[in-house]
């Protein structure tokens, strides 16, 4: 993988992806490698054109020299369809290109949740040698949030007239932005998403205390036009993230999110290797639900259980 | 609390909000007095009106004998603003009746996390006598999902002309909404509003397999206009789902999810009792953040040490 076979690295990335017994060896393997990459998210609704943004973006890196991975993470949503997956492969195939590698996700409930997932594939994406990894997620929920704190730059792409006026954004999605695309920008109503933009910027404080000012750029996606604009918004902002120790900043603090959840989830594995089975968890379940086993009382025991059952 | 003394479960909500020491016997108290009352949630966008349609029920199970707790959940978003407490507590000094309790919580980040606490605090206000409870929510993102999932009636509350289109609610809402609740209907867009619902339902699988057809509403909560339709609604949900077995079924899924939950940040405090400080955390961030340390075989070094300080 790290000799640049790209059928290693997408098995190494199936192992990930499906928490294989060997993931954890292989992510301390490729842990090395990373940290130096520069992790783009882009994040919107669906039919705000992200794929293609992506696409230009991927080309200008490749151009430039760089290798680059994208990661486009599709949650499956009953609304959404599944038509990403075909698109991406569609894209891969059409460059014939081994300095660009593809992979889609759609795995919802993986165990480590799917931002946990996205992140531990980027680090595997990075560790085969790529400088740039741009990571595409569909629509505004809890998952983009997460999956915008694993990357270094975020990139909101609205899109003028399909609804997704900023003010329904509100939820979250202002405090992820580092960079706005206005997409389809030669659209009816792209001054009007514009001016909702700048009139929610002066509403909300800054989410940095040393002041970025988040940019907004106007691309339209298909033609190319204004890509480049955003693709220097993107890397200016990655500048700005080296100065005086911001990048290392936010990694801690990612880390610290990060370690907390994985070893939440590593106990919570050793307690289900010591004998709380699936079938135990649901009748537990059941007597809870029929007011006949105290929860409460049932959690305390279940550790107590897992300690003894670990320590004899 | 069990007697009707108002006082004594205000300090017991605030000690589960707390997660004071004695909030796991407390809810062990408060388990045998559980699983009987109607929870109901309404969730929707700021400035829908979601306070006075949840005065207005309260009132109507008042007037109809039955004894009432209303969890207002404001997670204090900087854009929502903190108008929600004054609001609340205005409410329960103009009743001025020990049959409604109304709480406001605000504990984004709370040791179980807002919908952990919310869970709870609505066990001890069920556990104080109360048969209906009623939970508002502000917004729709993870949290809201999170608990509707408590909830056994879910209502989501539209309102005509505000930008918050039916379509931009496709993140997660259909799915929770068992109740569709137009308020402010005598404004224009009320019939746009409701078209784009029933076009919504047509697109969507429903997400039970036998079939609750999720019905619209329209409601003025300033003048009451609509609000014992609603009420009807939300009472004929509860008896569909006293059928056939729906009810427990339904509490068995939300009690697995939450067992786990609890067991999770159970062992998670445990390794916090142990020699895991939060200095320690911050320093393996700092050094993963770095390169200079590996997270991925941090983390089973952690769970190691923790069962061998935890067995000696």
């Amino acid at each position: 993988m790290r000799a640049g076979d790209v059928r290693a690295l997408a098995r190494a990335v199936s192992l990930v992806e499906n928490a294989a017994p060997e993931a954890a060896e292989l992510l301390s393997a490729c842990f090395p490698y990373t940290g130096k990459a520069l992790h783009v998210g882009l994040t919107g609704a669906p039919g705000a054109g992200k794929s293609t943004l992506v696409d230009r973006l991927a080309r200008m890196w490749r151009e430039a020299g760089r290798r680059v991975g994208v990661i486009a993470v599709d949650p499956s949503s009953p609304y959404t369809g599944g038509a990403l997956l075909g698109d991406r492969i569609r894209m891969q195939e059409r460059l014939g290109d081994d300095g660009l590698y593809v992979r889609s996700m759609a795995t919802r409930g993986s165990l480590g949740g799917l931002a946990g997932t996205t992140a531990d594939v980027a680090q595997v994406i990075e560790a085969s040698g790529r400088e740039v990894v741009l990571i595409e997620t569909v629509g505004v929920g809890q998952d983009e949030v997460e999956i915008a704190r694993l990357a270094d730059v975020t990139v909101v792409v609205l899109v003028p007239g399909m609804g997704d006026d900023v003010q329904s954004l509100k939820a979250g999605i202002m405090e992820i932005a580092d960079v706005f695309a206005i997409n389809k920008a030669d659209r009816e109503g792209t001054d009007r998403v514009e001016k909702e933009i700048s009139a929610m910027q002066s509403l909300a404080s800054n989410h940095e205390p040393d002041i970025w000012s988040v940019p907004v750029v106007k691309t339209i996606g298909t033609t190319g036009k204004g890509v480049d604009v955003l693709q220097a918004a993107i890397i200016r902002r990655w500048d700005w993230l080296a100065e005086d120790g911001r990048l290392r900043a936010r990694r801690q603090i990612y880390w610290r999110e990060r370690i907390e959840g994985m070893l939440r989830q590593a106990l919570l594995k050793e307690a289900r290797a010591h004998g709380l089975s699936e079938t135990e968890l649901a009748q537990h379940a059941d007597r809870a639900a029929a007011g006949s086993e105290d929860p409460y009382k049932l959690v305390p025991a279940l550790v107590e259980r897992v300690f003894k059952a670990r320590g004899s």
